[in-house]
């Protein structure tokens, strides 16, 4: 891997979300309302979020080249919101999610060898 | 984990799995299918497996003290996929997703002060 | 079916339902917004929002009786947003929902048979 | 459409829906499990099964001119999924899910007059 995380690197760790949401919630005496189904619900609301940005644009190019900025700060706001409760839910339910993360990319690898080339996307995720 | 993450730390950072799906999808000549609202769509259903972990459960207490650890290494598998492709779509979209995700935490802060605790819970988010 | 429809019923058919999404878009000359995908990323954002309804909740008991009749007609505008966009994309992908949905129901009780008492929720759906 | 249902029409209705599901839940003792959360996450399962039919497409015309008949069949299935979940939701609410949709619709004319041509169309919903 080169070109990933280097030394010196500026590189958000997942550790570093986990600790700032638990530190949030705490200061705000908002873990109470932090249990595994609320905060998948708080995700589920946040993906119709992001998917309300997305919901009347029909097809859009790669890098979003006729967004305005303003546009895609508020994308930049909505995929936060997603991976912010995805943090949140995975460590009030005790999951390692960078551990998951990088097996689950071990396991995607075994179930779709490089060498088939465009067979099994239909299948995959 | 040789290459990515340095040693001593053990956070996994959100750049090392950017990098890791896009060689992924490079590998498989994927790049083809990862459109922006392509991969919302498979986001979405990722989100769609991942409630149905949970769907017929009634309310569950945080750490899952009575899961299984099958269930638990399940629920791993689908919060990582949910991430995955998240991380893919900022990608796609040019987003920088922990830097977008430093700064949201930064404004819900500001949003939520600490003082007014329990205050705003109901249209967080 | 005995209670359910019978002559004079004022219960809402689909199809009027459907009907007056139709008129709805062509008298905003919506159509052209009105494509399979779009309808379905609407969808999924309403979703979310009946998600945000439920979040911070924790368990909720059925018939809501703790509810104010406020939230519930709120409940009412989300969970109708939902069928509205489901009927439409119904609509504009040629499917005949209500056809598709009697058909669905005898398929499920093929799959779980009523003597199968409380066999096969968990992969029900 | 004049007057909604005419007589012999062969249109669904959504009461007929609502007292179907509740016989299937009764006859297979599923009540117990029908709580508002967990029928709401099991619609979300559902729209995550419905958007990966979806995924890898690209932007797909209207009326699904290129799909093959098993397509179109699974996708009435997943539409109808997401319907009858949403169906029984109400149910259990205590909501009139007919009766609020025909309001939504005097609502949502109301929000986006017919004049407006065009103008609303980003805030829908």
């Amino acid at each position: 891997m080169t070109g990933g995380i280097k030394e010196g690197d500026q590189s958000v760790g997942l550790d570093i979300l986990k600790q700032k949401m638990a530190n949030f919630a705490k200061e705000r005496d908002w873990d109470q309302f932090h249990s595994p189904r609320n905060l998948l619900l708080a995700l589920v609301g946040e993906v119709g979020e992001l998917s309300e940005i997305f919901q009347w644009k029909g097809e859009v190019p790669k890098g979003l080249p006729d967004w305005k900025e303003e546009e895609k700060v508020h994308l930049g706001e909505e995929l936060s919101d997603v991976l912010l409760y995805l943090v949140r839910l995975s460590d009030i339910c005790g999951i390692d999610l960078g551990k998951a993360a990088l097996r689950k990319v071990e396991l995607n690898a075994i179930k779709y060898p490089a060498s088939n080339t465009n067979n099994g996307i239909a299948e995959s995720g």
